[in-house]
């Protein structure tokens, strides 16, 4: 089987904690190097937590900070969702691991530069480190091999009635993305609000008795809470990991063509990911949005991931 | 049981005559006047048209024309659903009735301010001829009992991705009418495109046997084609009759509380009505709207209606 | 001559005063009658204020209330340069003249549809009835033989740094009126700022010795001091009072065509009257704007104008 | 006399190589750094302009490439103002020089992160090489020590009526600068379409009879032609020599202190830098921007510039 190569470009956060541990599992996937941005949390932050996740899970890929500031906005953080440090719940070792000098963005646009179309970028926060990246250097654009996004949503949003948390927090920059003519798939809050982790869920995941069972645990029991008080769902769903999800077997969801544009007017659609589902522009579609997932099958995946790791 | 006073205010409109029947019709309404606004088509073409049908049915109700044309916008019809008449489909003797001289907007600020509260506005097409009533005079405003809508959605638009079409041809009367802090039901197309005419209902309608069923049997078989034609759907749905049996029958529908906005933005969202389903804005809701219908007890109202036409 | 047939569209403001008084007097002007619109204050304020006005001079012209609203968004007031009332200064008499039955909107569709051309619509407030009008009753559109207006600015604004209060106060109406293809002459910021009231001008207004003359006084010492706390200026100019300057003798002022667009998205140019001064776009010219003025003469005008009042 | 530590951010362009030439000469600067961003013409052009001139005159300071695209909006250049090259008139060697490999908007953060605020940024083209500095490092904010900029107007623009071309070829960049509360001059067309370079100018700045004087002639008959044509300007003004001369001497110049805000909604005013010049929303002046200049000791001084070249 060919690995899939992928950047994963995210801001953990919980759900991306989880996204990060299935994408260094499993190997469907080949995990070239994971660029952290502001998004749930500041950038220090996330870069903090991403390395502690590294960390604890003992990942060989390198990590690299990426931009700390939305592209045009003031900067928005979701700590309702995420607490203060962005992924409170878990208790970390003191951090020995440090990210790579070279900063997110360049990385990205390095090892475009030098793939021949066989990269696909995973972004699972803001879009701020691709939209620089193509900005900076457009020559990367035709090399992406596809942008398999978390973010969005063609019903309701989570932060305003619009808008989803990701896109919210730089629309400018998915603006860019969406424009950009890189092929799509898009897991919006239609998909991943199914993926409501329940304490049977959680339970069955420590079960199996490793590390990453455990912050499975960790992880998603604080979400339990937040989720409950801010949304008002049941338990907390696991966003970020969807994308991996589908990389590794696209059958778990059904996804659909659609034309998408994101809304950069400041009104209360500020954000909005408007997807044209029913075609009525006619325009050529530039995204697979996901319509559907097989919730028992992605658990089933999930627990797969959490079993790969041996201690 | 005491009858619900209401002026009906429309831009016929195949699904508007329905409303129109049924209004006139059943002994739960006390249909005031009839006011028509441009929409649907042109307002020499939705004032004929509704003339047409009074005259047809035998209806007692008086008719004033209104608003020409969107309060800012440029004007925008619907030929591609109800063709070129705004009506297409059943063949009408010569036209006999005239419209009253009276204007419509001045109908409506006339009739509410000679009233106690007990008046409801039923718009089943642009909001142009309430929000220019209430611009013209703001005395009214308390005055409207509740103003009960055809138009817009949460979900997906059919004229954008975003807006549906009445609101989209005057958003910014739309987002008068919505801050006007007036009680209002919105039936969108998460309610009204459920109430699909199959042929085995239109059937149904036109074996009554009288000029009524024959009517609607008329008017909707062009919407099946058109309906098909233009959004894939199966056959048409009576969107503005939603408007009608709410009146009669609250049971037949399922209703929530959001704070609703209409974005006036020109951009992709241009006329959404931005409903916070999940009230994460956590702010006093303006709006009732429709989430479900009880589509069996719907059709068996909208036979009821056609069955008290004697002739 | 011909008398130039006109109905004055105001907001009485001390300036709408000063060109009532004109409008009234000279022989160049017929005036038809005066519609009054929300702006300097409230409606109720701003037709109390034309009717003392009127009856103070003895003034013979009908007096119509129009819109309360402005099309759209809500509404503000100039109580900073206007005071309380809208025209704090001159004490008036009890009032006992009255408002006529008829609506203004409806007293401009009904004048312009009975005539052929020859009459011109001379706004000095918001144009929300103007637009009103237009929206209402489109057959009027090329019936009216040039709108001649206070409002805008291609420099600088005075109530925002892009926007002028009369466009202001009704960005979409003026949207509206800029957009109808009707003659438009603009006299903005640009001129009417230069109209400079100083003292010495006040003294030898009211040196002429009757009611007109006393009303001019009472009515500038009050903006002497208003317009230096508000805009840094010297002394109150009178706006309005160019509008019918011009109509009387063109030859005072500088105007060049140019094409103007009103900016009603809600940022920082929300109402800017956006003056193609240079014709970078190369569209058709829809206005002349005021560029340049005689104020030498202009004063020796408003002076002949209270001259020709008796008393 | 201390020399202002300068990095030069343009896009060449005619007068963009004048401020090369004055900025490299004057003792009374200490140009760390050129910098190049896409603007009067594409990346690729503006780089081997700005080479070109370096060249040229034996500039020894370094030269690093910027973006290429404009942080949101599609690309603008100026091919009208600047022909194909974006420098024609000038012929030159075939180029030796080579930009550095570090990027531009490296060297600005590297440059930044290494001082102590004393050094001045200096953008004569789209801010665009700034903004993504700012957003990429935050920390070099407090580290500028100024920045001055030819861009904007308080007046009309040059490429809409409200725009002027830096600012509208990246509007969301220049709303970024103008909120990062650095201390702002601002050069616009106000000022610098005063700099207007006739024949004589010409004449004489040839007559000093080295290279510089001769670079000076053949830009400047160039733009004699573009900005008649264009314009309607009687020749070439030098907007982006402004900013060196200010910072040679300031006293040159009228400046007044202004809050000014960008618009960036996609309408009329898109890329207006809104200037609050009779300070009527009474905020916190952010900039100065240029009101006058006195345009005979600026030649002089550009003069003086070009004698400082010995060959």
């Amino acid at each position: 089987m060919m690995k899939r190569k992928i950047i994963l470009d995210c801001d953990p956060g919980h759900d991306d904690a989880i996204a990060m541990l299935m994408a260094y599992a499993h190997p469907a996937i080949d995990l070239l190097g994971i660029t952290i941005v502001a998004g749930n949390q500041t950038l220090n932050n996330t870069v903090r937590n991403g390395l502690s996740v590294a960390q604890l899970l003992d990942m060989g890929t390198k990590i690299y900070a990426g931009m700390p500031q939305p592209l045009v906005r003031e900067q928005l953080v979701a700590g309702n969702v995420h607490g203060k440090t962005g992924i409170d719940g878990p208790v970390f070792d003191e951090l020995k691991r440090t990210a790579e000098q070279e900063k997110g963005v360049q990385f990205i646009i390095d090892t475009l530069m030098k793939s021949e179309g066989e990269i696909t970028l995973v972004p699972t926060g803001p879009l701020t480190n691709i939209a620089v990246a193509m900005k900076m250097e457009p020559l990367i654009i035709p090399k992406i091999k596809e942008i398999v996004l978390m973010g969005g949503a063609y019903g309701n949003g989570n932060f305003t009635p619009s808008s989803e948390f990701n896109i919210l927090a730089d629309p400018e920059a998915a603006y860019v993305v969406f424009k950009s003519k890189v092929p799509i798939v898009m897991m919006g809050l239609d998909v991943t609000n199914q993926t409501i982790c329940t304490p049977e869920i959680i339970e069955r995941m420590e079960a199996v008795g490793n590390t990453a069972g455990k912050l499975f645990g960790d992880l998603l029991r604080f979400t339990l809470k937040t989720q409950f008080e801010e949304f008002g769902l049941e338990a907390g769903p696991i966003h970020d990991a969807t994308t991996i999800a589908y990389l590794i077997n696209p059958e778990l969801f059904e996804v659909r063509d659609m034309y998408v544009e994101v809304d950069i007017n400041r009104g209360p659609c500020y954000g909005r990911t408007v997807c044209d589902e029913s075609n009525v522009l006619k325009r050529t579609p530039n995204a697979k949005v996901g319509v559907g997932i097989n919730n028992e099958l992605f658990f089933d995946l999930v627990e797969e991931c959490i079993r790969m790791y041996k201690a």
